[in-house]
């Protein structure tokens, strides 16, 4: 198994205000950007930032991107060993990876992507 | 100016349970470890997890570190910029970095580190 950390995302109240921090200001470059109906995101390297589109926002933590070679495989893993499971692996066609989610020992989400081969 | 993050880290209650769920059930690799009188932090690529050490741990987002060519020029534009200041630069010695740490937007800290030349 591989797996290496994709990005840890947070959210913020206003992604524009942050975007100019981050970028303005820290010098940090934009990697990719994604639009989801529910969430937009502005992805830094390894650092995401995420604002919900048309509804308040959450503040703090969102998730810990992890991207690994087996989704399915480290999901059941990590259930079986006492993980509590959030999302079972759901392969989303429009970005062509298969995704599922646990909490960790914390209770912080941890999502694990593995691109489609 | 130049910067790239290095790492987000996060506040675990148990450093030795977080590192058996990433290392063995996840599949990160540890890259590096850190203990100072106040914390122990285990890295694993771009996610750090820290644990105070002899007291009671607090939860959620610490810092998101963030690699400068210049620390005290980054810390000088944001704060002119009205970033609330947490930290002034700051040369550790034993690191061989110059750190300053303000916060962002949202409240978060920022740590800024530039390695000694």
């Amino acid at each position: 198994m591989t797996a290496t950390v994709g990005n840890v995302g947070l959210w913020v109240a206003d992604l524009e205000r942050s975007e100019r921090f981050y970028v303005d200001l820290v010098g940090l470059e934009v990697t990719a950007r994604v639009e989801t109906p529910d969430v937009r995101e502005v992805i830094l390297g390894s650092l995401l930032l995420a604002a919900g589109e048309g509804r308040p926002n959450p503040s703090g933590l969102w998730k810990i991107f992890v991207q690994v070679d087996d989704a399915a495989g480290t999901y059941e893993r990590l259930v079986g060993a006492g993980a509590d499971p959030v999302q079972a692996p759901t392969v989303l066609e429009r970005f062509g990876i298969t995704i599922a989610m646990v909490r960790d020992p914390d209770g912080y989400v941890v999502e694990l992507g593995q691109l489609a081969s």
